[in-house]
């Protein structure tokens, strides 16, 4: 593609390594034919939000505008948009903006694993320019990677199902793990383990929140809807439950034992891995051979996978437990994000609070 | 089934920790209805008589018969028997000598993975009888675990296919590693490894060996058939075969890094392991989530798919390469074996060589 024309946008970018966001202008390509244009009303802040902002990964172009849990309303569609209208509810699909889709990974729904495939906020765009996330005032994206949001569904709310939700709808769904009845794991009760319970419930399955402490029961089993409670660290607890689970989606993203972990699955049971500690896990090979176990990661979803997933949380009513902020507060949020003090996802109220004006001076 | 009159068999035996084998007199029950009574011929010597013998494991009952890479001649086949007669080259299907026929994991043909599957050597048999494994005599076995072995092969090389055949053979076709044009990476060339290549080699498969040096390069390419050999230690060639591999069968069971090894995995790849390191490894989780990559455990294999891998081994003239030894020799090659010092697998010739005399005076 060729550069196009120019609009202008505004939103909140990282300036260097210190993670501090500020006010930032720039520019975006005019609507194509294929594309999608759209006022973003909510923005979640995922983890990776502050670890891109930080370059904790090493790659990170500055300046850097955060937010690949994008929702809002159509405003202009491209000549050959043929799915979407102006004032449709939509959300970007993820972390992602663009693939190739026509090698053997996009062929398998499974664009996010892409080679070719470029992130939502950080990545280079074919003409060239960088992409600029969530945390501002619109979006121009290709038809095939934004998503239908569910009339009914809330959209603060929905925003974080597009990285969080995706995240642990999509391996429960690959692995086999949605049928009625199995017996399904989430450890750690965050912004991906919170989800993982409604989506699991949603899907028939028995659930069961394995934590560190006591502190989240009431909150697992009154509120989310959790059938049962395991404190890891409680040797009995963690007994009488052994050999009883179907498939864990570990959400956890601090170094924790798997010894305990992988106990609880049955024979061919499936530890998913959705949390990316830094440092290596121990791994005892030994249960695995024992029970013909798996451990498997994965990493957000598709499009086809991602616009199942809402269409799923729209006919079961999930969405996120939320913080709604004003994008005053996103750097105040991010520091309380990196402790874990949040309950269970902070989004910014883009559309009634990310101004051009005072942030930004010409 | 009730107990029945008894057949005197004799043997060698570890009977205590020190894992000394020495000769020993026992008795098998008679023929029943359903069994098999087979001369033993051949007797692979696995690592797990090893541990078996030495208690490593912790449930090592005294006197214990070793062997279960059992293969020999039937003598004899009760009344009810129908697939097998005297004279036929047979085998049993590995450490197992029954299972319940009827639960879910019998069903799916994983037998192996029972819970009440009946170990070859050293498990208690429904007439509270302990089983004694092929370091001895004659066996005596239910029909539904004895496996013919193919007419065109040798049966002392063919023993240790029964375990160590069976054992990498059985993953590759679970998890679809079998088909032609695939890249299969097969880490340690030992006792298992060097069987994975030549199955590898057999499914039509591109096969590369990955070695911590450069001492088993020719034996590996030359003679073992393999397309590609890899230096574990030297960066430069893993980074070469960086995300080349469908599937990787790890044999090591030492200590040992899997970073390198995910690597070397394409998307969606498996590794899998075979080996039982003592000790936890560490596994780094982002390969894995950023790979939608898999690290599971396989334990030999049910009695379907260990008929089928003998078939195939006889098709390909497949067989272990082997030491053949005499009896008296068992405690040293089990020392030998213990430093990794056997290319690649003791046999013991016990139908010429296993006598109740000199070792046994009554």
């Amino acid at each position: 593609m060729g550069k196009v024309l120019e609009i202008e946008a505004f939103g909140l970018a990282a300036k260097d390594e210190s993670g501090v966001l500020s006010p930032f202008r720039f520019s975006r390509r005019k609507t194509g034919e294929k594309d999608v244009r759209f006022k973003v009303l909510f923005c979640g802040i995922c983890h990776t939000d502050v670890c891109m902002a930080k370059n904790e990964w090493g790659f990170t172009t500055y300046p850097l505008v955060p937010g690949h849990e994008i929702v809002g309303v159509v405003t202009e569609v491209g000549a050959k948009v043929t799915k979407y209208k102006a004032g449709d509810k939509v959300g970007v699909v993820g972390y992602m903006v663009s693939s190739c889709r026509s090698c053997d990974i996009c062929n398998d729904d499974q664009e996010n694993y892409c080679p070719e495939m470029i992130i939502t906020s950080g990545g280079k765009y074919y003409d060239d320019t960088m992409t600029y996330g969530g945390y501002s005032d619109h979006m121009v994206c290709e038809e095939d990677y934004i998503i239908h949001i569910p009339e009914n569904l809330p959209l603060d709310a929905a925003a974080p199902l597009l990285c969080a939700g995706v995240t642990v709808y999509s391996p429960m769904k690959y692995h086999g793990l949605d049928k009625p009845g199995m017996h399904i794991g989430v450890v750690g009760l965050g912004g991906l383990g919170h989800v993982a319970v409604k989506f699991a419930k949603a899907m028939g399955t028995k659930v069961t929140v394995i934590s560190t402490s006591d502190r989240k029961r009431d909150e697992a089993i009154s509120r989310l809807g959790a059938d049962l409670f395991l404190v890891s660290h409680d040797p009995e607890q963690m007994k009488e439950a052994i050999g009883t689970m179907d498939g864990i989606i570990d959400t956890v993203s601090a170094t924790h034992p798997l010894l305990p972990i992988l106990g609880l699955l049955k024979y061919k049971g499936k530890l998913i891995m959705v949390g990316a500690p830094n440092k290596p896990l121990e791994l005892p090979v030994l249960p695995l051979i024992l029970g013909k176990k798996m451990v498997v990661g994965s990493m957000t979803g598709g499009i086809k996978g991602t616009q199942e997933m809402v269409d799923l949380a729209g006919k079961h009513n999930i969405t996120a437990d939320i913080e709604l902020i004003s994008a005053d507060y996103v750097n105040t949020a991010m520091e309380r994000l990196e402790k874990g003090d949040v309950r269970y996802r902070f989004v910014i109220d883009v559309g009634n609070t990310m101004k051009p004006t005072p942030y930004y001076k010409a």
